[in-house]
C-alpha cells in the first residue's frame, strides 16, 4: 500500500445523515485497499458514546421535517445499514483506524472507556497531521 | 492535463450559500484547466432535481434571519449568477462532470430522468474514488 | 518547506465550534512546520470583522442547547484559548496566512479596514487555487 493513497478524514459532525455519508465514503475507500484515518472531533466524538451509536441524532438542520422524513422511510424500506455498521464492516475490510482527539476528549469529559470499542485510540492533532500524507476530508 | 490537478468534490450540502460556495470553487478550479468531479449526496442532490434547481432553498441554520437578508439583499444588488448558472458556466468552460451518488438516489427514489440535465451521470462511491486523483474536498 | 507539505483551508462557516476546530488543526499544522493558507467565505468571513472576532457566534444547529453548554462550560473550566487566539499563535509560530475572499467582500460590503489586522489581504478564488499545492479543506 502507498502512503499516497491513504485517506484522513476529521469527523466533526454528529447528525446521522453526514456520519452516513462519511461511512459510504470509507467504505468505498476502504474496499479499494486505502488506509483510512478518522479523527473524532466535537459532535462526531459525542456520538461515538459506548452503548450511545445507535441512539438517533437526527438530520442536519437543512434536512427539515421532510428531509427527516425521507431519511427514515429509506431506512425502514431499503434496510440501509446503519453508519456503525457500515464503519465496523470498514474495519473489517481495510485498515481503518478511529481515533479520539484528545483536545475534544476534554471538553466532553470523556475518557477511552466511555466510548464504543470502534475507537482504537485518542490522538493529538500533531499526531492526525503526521499520519494525514494523502487526501484529507472535514464532515 | 495531470491527473494530480484534478479537484474531486462531495457535495452534500443543499443550502444555497454553501452551493454558491461550491460553485465559485468549481468556477475558479475549472478557469484554470483543471478537471472537476462532483459527486452529489443527500440535500445537495436534492437541490439537482429536474426543473428545480432555482427553487429558494435558504441558507445554513447559522445565517439565521439577518444573514438571509444579506444574501437576498447582495443578489438583487450585485446581480451575482446563481450557482446553478455558474455551474453550467463551469462545464463550459472547463472538464468539470456533476455525478449523482446511486446510494443517495435510492434514498430519495430517483431515477437519472428526474434530475437537471447539468447532471452527466449516476456513480457509485468506488468510480468516485478510482476518479479522485488529486485534492478532495466536502462541502 | 515543500510545497506538498502546505495546507489550503477554505474556511466558510462561523460558528464558534468550527472556527476551533478550524484553528486547532491550524496550529497543529503550524508547529509541523506546514505553510498554511486560510480563504474566508461568507459566515466566516463576517467572524473577523474588525473588533468582532470575540463576539459568541454560538454552535452549530446540531449542538443544541445542551451541546452549547457544554462548550460554554468547557471554555470555563479549562480555560481553552478562543479561536482567534489559537490563531494568532498559528500565525506566530508558523507561516500562516489569512485571506478574505474578494468575492465574499462584496455580499458583505465590507472592505478590507473593516475586518480584523489577523487577514493580511483580499484574495480571489483563482488565487486561492494557485496556492494550493497540497490538501485542502473546507470547513
Amino acid at each position: 500500500m502507498d502512503e499516497r493513497d491513504s485517506l484522513s478524514l476529521v469527523l466533526f459532525s454528529g447528525t446521522d445523515d453526514k456520519l452516513a455519508a462519511a461511512a459510504i465514503l470509507v467504505v468505498g475507500a476502504a474496499a479499494m485497499d486505502r488506509r483510512v484515518d478518522i479523527m473524532l472531533q466535537y459532535w462526531a466524538l459525542d456520538a461515538f458514546r459506548k452503548e450511545g451509536v445507535h441512539k438517533p441524532r437526527g438530520a442536519s438542520a437543512e434536512a427539515g421535517a421532510e428531509g427527516a422524513e425521507v431519511l427514515q422511510r429509506s431506512v425502514e424500506e431499503l434496510g440501509s445499514p446503519h453508519w456503525s455498521q457500515l464503519l465496523r464492516q470498514a474495519k473489517e475490510i481495510g485498515e481503518v483506524r478511529i481515533h479520539a482527539c484528545s483536545q475534544s476528549m476534554d471538553i466532553f469529559k470523556l475518557g477511552q472507556a466511555d466510548l464504543d470499542p470502534m475507537v482504537d485510540d485518542v490522538q493529538g492533532v500533531a499526531a492526525f497531521w503526521a499520519g494525514a500524507n494523502g487526501q484529507v476530508l472535514f464532515i
